[in-house]
């Protein structure tokens, strides 16, 4: 992490920044959180993960004390004092500690400053490989911090070859651990929409190809699919090219994936210079 | 909580224990923990509780630095410090500051001591109503602290009149928020034994009725039971007479039940004089 961080109402080296462990943030797993990055000191998207941040607060009865115009002064402030010329910024919102060490309260607020590796050139190039996961993310519209079970699953991916996992259930997929997913067949993009988290990036993809189908996707239609890719602010527009040992058709990444990539590191570098 | 915690390595006052935000523990909800109560200065099954926190740190790939002995004896000292003769003991082990921010490293260790309140008089002699909810705990058979979900549904408990949730998926129910289930019918006792936390309480009363039977139980069969109650380490055995709106049999706590309790009671007194 960097040395600055934003510690309930101020700026303060990061290493002495500190939670009491009662609070439910950790006792609970209950407390909620945005992650975006910078691009040339520019936090990329801003409004969209502040206004996430917000909508994950009230949905879960959290009391944010500060405007999203005070949270983009933080943030700009942090990101001058870090000298955050590319990096992520990561919000979080506790719990607190609450009386009956259960029910939400007044909590803390963080923002932290980090080093942000995006995935290797090669991963790019070739795809990477997901492993399937019979599972649904609870309130999962809302970013908490409930990550227990990819956290626990992903002591496996290395020996795997696996980037990270793909959530089904009942026969349909949703989400990755942290990203979101989508499909191509003949010419036709489509995502889901239920029980998953609506991310920044997939928003702008859907922004770059308007035709996009939003509805169930099955995971046999997954498995079937031409090309399929994921969406992370941490990792842009990411080929699949592999679910368990299953290639996507060729196992190449598709073209009209290589065009979104594309065309979203043009949109990025608009976005920049606004 | 009271006056004197455990924290990392040594005994300190509680309102001086901090976890750095960034560990995993809350920016992941990436912990595991346990919790037992003391009657008369001893802490109650303590062996089962301490093998499970072991189980749990084990099954979550995370390294607990001290043995069942040496836990045994930080937990005596805490109950002394703190004149602990009625009360909870909390017992967390955090996922640690990990390089990724995801995977698990080497955590930090605290116990913390608390006043524990039973339920009122009235739940035990009249019952206590359930919210059904579809919700399968991830990893269920660990104690982790993700707990998001039922936080988040416990706001509208009061207003529902409702102790607590009953989680039910795909037809079939499993547990309730942190207790276990039981239902009775025409005098047999059965119990469901997957997509659940296997409760200290919950051994207790097979060890008490050991015609328990552990198998599937459909929703439809807890409606339709003659007698259902919860076992959890804070409410002991507790009756169930109503299911979202709709009443267990007459609406009132059953002769079996009611024997179990007693039951329990006298273990209890047993394994405090032992």
């Amino acid at each position: 992490m960097k040395q600055f961080c934003f510690s309930n109402d101020k700026i303060i080296e990061s290493q002495n920044a500190s939670i009491h462990p009662m609070d439910i943030g950790f006792i609970r797993g209950y407390g909620i959180f945005d992650f975006f990055r910078t691009s040339g000191y520019i936090p990329l998207f801003l409004t969209d993960y502040l206004d996430r941040f917000i909508r994950s607060a009230e949905k879960t009865h959290l009391n944010l004390e500060f405007s999203k115009v005070e949270l983009a002064q933080i943030i700009h402030d942090l990101i001058q004092k870090n000298d955050l010329e590319q990096g992520g910024i990561r919000m979080m919102l506790s719990g607190g500690i609450s009386d009956n060490h259960f029910s939400p309260t007044d909590g803390s607020l963080f923002i932290f400053c980090e080093d942000l590796d995006f995935p290797a050139a090669s991963k790019y190039e070739n795809g990477v490989k997901l492993l399937a996961a019979d599972h649904v993310r609870a309130i999962a519209d809302v970013k908490t911090t409930n990550y227990a079970f990819p956290v626990w699953h992903s002591v496996n991916w290395k020996k795997e070859g696996a980037e990270d996992v793909i959530y089904h259930h009942n026969g349909f997929i949703s989400e990755s651990s942290r990203s979101n997913i989508f499909v191509i067949k003949n010419g036709k993009t489509a995502t889901p929409d239920q029980n998953i988290l609506h991310g920044i990036t997939r928003k702008r993809v859907m922004e770059l190809d308007q035709n996009v189908e939003i509805r169930p996707i099955s995971f046999s239609e997954l498995l079937d699919a031409d090309e399929v890719f994921m969406t992370a602010t941490t990792k842009k527009i990411l080929p699949v090219t592999m679910i368990d040992d299953q290639k996507i058709r060729d196992g190449k990444p598709g073209p009209k994936t290589i065009e979104l990539m594309t065309a979203f590191a043009a949109m990025e570098k608009n976005s920049v210079l606004v």
